[in-house]
């Protein structure tokens, strides 16, 4: 099987690689080549015996796309996106790579399938994002999209896209709204819910963290594992059972801030608690105010799709996974 | 005021333009100019005393819609589209205008803005194509979206696009979910949901009809009187009462087409109804089967949005609008 990577070079786009890599496979079905494609070119994995390409190209030229697909994968991952921060800020360019981008790579897909037959499967990541307040305290599977934020709207448009290409038989599809992904490893990013991650990575390294909203924020998290597990399952699900509604969210863990703090003393204690420093951001806290809290995912957990018991297992597999197993 | 319609060739297009021209007026708003743009040069209505302009273009190239709305309009009225039917025979032609033309329309009134501020109020036409089954017996304002067809899916991402505009400032927009307008008037057309209008249409002038799909269909329509209140209706509301969620299912009259042939019978006898031929179409049946069939309109209705009252008024207004009255 070949796996095309699209935001390879990203977090989860780097943890993904280098699981399919030490495996040989996804979800048990060998792999024999990885593609792996990005802005910049993504690293190759060191420990995969497969054939391994890197590219790097902007999506939001049609052509990339177009001579990125001409290798024909099996699966695509595409997780290639302006982060909703990021997004927000720059308003053209969100729209050319979360937009743009997405729309050249299933036109790409189509136009491959018009040559010969090709119907790869497709994994789209989506967010939650693509939900807007005010909203009940437990989001169903069929609430309606009111995004208010760019990036929320663009991921939306790339569900209804999916779901489109999908039905006309284009591609396989499937798109899967990830919670935030928490605790996310390396150096803060442009996202609006950075924080969420920083108030726990930072002060298990010693370093000082800002918290940009109240402690009562509540809020829908996955670990990285887990969200590894999410796309590898859904590039192998039996898309039968799924039928056409092709958007899934995502099992979560819901949690307050003050929750997250708490399973931080536990695992951690009080030296790393205290590093957390309080400094509300107006601009922060009217974005997050708009983001969902809880979900009844009720379609993905029947399908197999399984959530992290608790923040105390999220905080100790990411001192396993990020630190060696040490804490500071 | 400056008033201009996108799509003004089409039906729903030349009745607005005709109800703007004979009161010179927009819900009681005096319009000095009125601007008529489509595909084809829309007809000049000749009852208005104001400036009229017309034109033609082509609004999947961006050029189109920056040359139109350099005029700067107060109100635009965005109706243009393929219909359901022939965006699902032509997959590129559909997306071109259903989205890329809605696109470059917004992004064309967004660079306006950026010389002098500009925002003008657009009232957008979506469709309740955005919903696809299984659905419940009556959608409510918060069911989401699953379109089942190309169209659906376009007018989708119009509302998400006209959504996100609005948020940022770059326009007051506002959608409009129509119900299917019947009895349109004129010739059929390619919409799959011609025929709840040919069936009742051609028999009023002693023309047959095909009935492509089972009497029990049941169906969501709007008159295009009716049609024409709900546009200048969302030209002129105040959008502080419709907050952010800027889409809104308009109040319809749910029938069966059994209801809808009874109420032939008696506006216009067994004569009419004869001339009802069954030959059921499979395609069109799946294409509607994937329709909505009722609705719970409340915010709609709420805002002064009103629907018609029974199939038989909506019978005795085409006859009174569209035939001076006589029946065949």
């Amino acid at each position: 099987m070949h796996v095309m990577i699209i935001g390879a070079a990203g977090m989860m786009g780097r943890k993904l690689a280098l699981d399919i890599a030490r495996d040989a496979a996804l979800a048990g079905r060998p792999v024999a080549q990885l593609s792996l494609v990005d802005v910049i070119t993504p690293e190759q994995p060191t420990d995969f015996n497969g054939k391994v390409v890197t590219r790097s190209g902007d999506i939001s030229r049609p052509e990339t796309a177009r001579e990125w697909l001409s290798s024909r994968p099996d699966v695509i991952f595409h997780l290639a996106a302006i982060v909703s921060g990021e997004a927000e800020l720059e308003f053209e360019k969100g729209y050319a790579i979360n937009l743009d981008g997405t729309r050249h790579l299933f036109d790409a897909i189509r136009e491959q399938g018009q040559s010969e037959p090709y119907k790869p499967r497709v994994v789209f990541t989506s967010s939650i994002a693509v939900f807007g307040a005010p909203f009940p305290d437990k989001i169903d599977d069929e609430f309606f999209l009111t995004p208010r934020t760019s990036y929320g709207t663009q991921k939306a448009i790339g569900e209804l896209l999916l779901a489109d290409y999908s039905r006309k038989g284009f591609l396989d599809g499937i798109g899967i709204r990830l919670p935030t992904v928490c605790i996310r490893p390396g150096r803060p990013n442009k996202a609006a819910s950075g924080f969420f991650s920083n108030i726990l990575r930072e002060p298990l390294v010693g370093r000082e963290a800002v918290l940009p909203v109240e402690d009562d924020v509540r809020h829908w998290h996955v670990s990285p594992r887990r969200a590894v597990d999410f796309l590898t399952r859904a590039a192998t699900i039996d898309l039968q059972l799924v039928g056409h509604r092709r958007i899934l969210n995502m099992p979560g863990l819901s949690a307050t801030v003050a929750e997250q703090i708490e399973a931080l003393r536990r695992v951690a204690g009080d030296r790393a608690v205290n590093l957390i420093r309080r400094q509300t951001d107006p601009q922060i806290e009217e974005i997050v105010a708009g983001w969902p809290r809880d979900f009844d995912a009720r379609r993905a957990l029947q399908l197999g799709f399984v959530a992290d018991a608790s923040f105390d297992e999220i905080i100790r597999n990411h001192v396993e996974d990020e630190l060696n197993g040490a804490l500071a």
